[in-house]
């Protein structure tokens, strides 16, 4: 019988292997400096289709086809399919997923989605369900931007809080078996909203819940932060990456040294003019497939915090004068047990 | 260990009960009949709220709240929140749960989510990571129709195959121990898409993925139509119902008799001018935790097998010049072992 762990924490009993990853990105985060990490680097944002939103139904489906290739797997092996994206009803998975033969679960958590499917996944292959899951989500940035603020072509300008969607997707699929790294614990958040209204500023509306998952994560599991080489966040960017360090601080957990996040690393964030950094769904997850895998895989990384973080609005809840709801999932993973 | 069998199902080897399950309607719902089955019935659809969202945001808390009260629980004795609902970005279900003090999953599979929400609440529940998950889903008319059709204001005409989207919700809580009904199976689907394009036929577009849903849940468990007392689907109505029959008695599976459908039932199909029935997530979650739970107690039924139907589109991919992809769930559910 698997194990829970305090409040909101599952310790697994046979921690799942992630056996492979892919990432495939666009061409503004190829030019950032985590470019060397990436599976594969487009020069065209359409990818040959004619919109937006098919483009990212194609990254996240070559993403899928690229980790099933590194696992030497088929789709007919893969068990549960768990994924999402931010386009409205999530067709970017949709769409990407009704080619392939296997059963589906979809996801809507924001941003925080990759760590959603990471921790459903795990539970579904720990608990032996399933022998292979496959756990992926993707962003755009155009799809974004015009679903969530203007058309590309109106070319507003940004605020200095706000945050540039990644294009990009990130795929990870776990196995029952397996010599690691291991998902060996999952912390999974509830939603958190302090009455932060400024959908400029998704930092701030998600640094909250992050600060809360966090804590409990060390409550529950008895860990410090000396216990991991790397919390990472995705993707509370410039703005949101210190209030959630102060919040920890002021909470008597320092964690300033160990906390990176990926709304941080993708951009070189002065040089490519993106204010407070990345964000969106791909972020988090083509970090953590590309960067944290592949330094875990090398053995440069052994014990990691990943924790995705999500804004739960939409435009119309905003425009009714409603708060933004946040959300933060965590996933303890280990080069060995 | 939990035991997989054959392609897509899952045979729990510690089953999970359903402990207790709550309904709130909307007044056209409490005009149909089966409205002896719903806890409450609402006179008005803004529920005292300002905006359509916020009252279908209120319809879910609520119906979490008297299936907490019901069941005799708190939030904190919740250990996971399994929820969605068709507004984008699954505003519904993420503003209802902020006031939770409980970990959260948010889903999207249109109108599958309700067998979706109850299919992963099994899986965590059996395998015994929660004690005790809250599976919920909610749809509103005036939401649905302003979102994927038109302005209510504009009055448009309806073809003979559209849906009318129920204004209700339901939802279950799923325990570790307890002497039944039980979910004992479940058969989790894939994405089917066969190049349906109608938006105002979704019963059509969703017919193949419950047949292939089916019929895999009968191959991998053995299982026959004459095992069941009640096989629901939901939401297929007039249209989507005849076909999937039909597919079935093809395939040398008889269904007929066994089978009703969630948006046929909630409605007087001609005397509630509903065209081809009702739909929505709130359809068959509704008559799921109402209809279906009570007379699981009562003893008039004894094995139900319950498959939501869901369409995966949204109004871009379809102007867009796409189809629209299907899914289904199943999910077996015992009045005793």
């Amino acid at each position: 019988m698997n194990q829970r762990k305090g409040k909101q924490t599952v310790e697994f009993k046979n921690p799942s292997t992630i056996l492979q990853t892919a990432s495939i990105v666009g061409k503004k985060e190829g030019d950032g400096p985590m470019n060397e990490y990436f599976d594969y680097i487009l020069d065209d944002d359409y990818w040959g289709e004619k919109t937006w939103e098919k483009a990212e139904s194609k990254f996240q489906k070559k993403t899928a086809e690229l980790a099933m290739r590194k696992a030497q797997l088929t789709d007919k092996e893969i068990d549960y399919i768990f994924a999402g994206d931010l386009i409205n009803q999530c067709v970017g998975a949709n769409y990407a997923m009704r080619d392939f033969d296997a059963s589906f679960f979809g996801l809507y958590g924001a941003c925080s989605t990759m760590c959603e499917s990471l921790s459903l996944g795990a539970m579904v292959t720990s608990a032996g369900y399933a022998e292979h899951s496959l756990c992926i989500t993707s962003s755009h940035f155009c799809t974004a931007e015009k679903q969530f603020r203007f058309p590309l072509e109106y070319g507003g300008q940004r605020t200095p809080t706000s945050q540039w969607t990644v294009t990009g997707s990130g795929c990870a699929i776990l196995t029952s078996s397996g010599d690691g790294p291991y998902i060996t614990h999952i912390t999974t958040g509830k939603i958190v909203d302090m009455g932060v209204c400024d959908v400029n500023n998704m930092g701030a509306a998600m640094a909250p819940a992050s600060a809360d998952t966090l804590i409990t994560h060390f409550e529950d599991t008895g860990f410090t932060p000396e216990d991991y080489d790397l919390i990472l966040t995705g993707d509370l960017g410039v703005v949101g990456s210190d209030i959630l360090c102060d919040a920890l601080n002021q909470k008597g957990y320092d964690i300033y040294k160990q906390h990176k996040d990926a709304g941080k690393m993708i951009f070189d964030i002065k040089g490519q003019d993106v204010h407070a950094g990345g964000s969106g769904c791909g972020c988090c997850a083509s970090i953590f497939c590309g960067y944290v895998f592949k330094e875990l895989k090398a053995g440069n990384l052994n014990n990691v915090l990943v924790m995705a973080t999500g804004a739960l609005m939409n435009t119309m809840t905003i425009q009714q004068g409603d708060s933004i709801p946040g959300i933060a999932h965590a996933v303890r993973v280990c080069r060995s047990l």
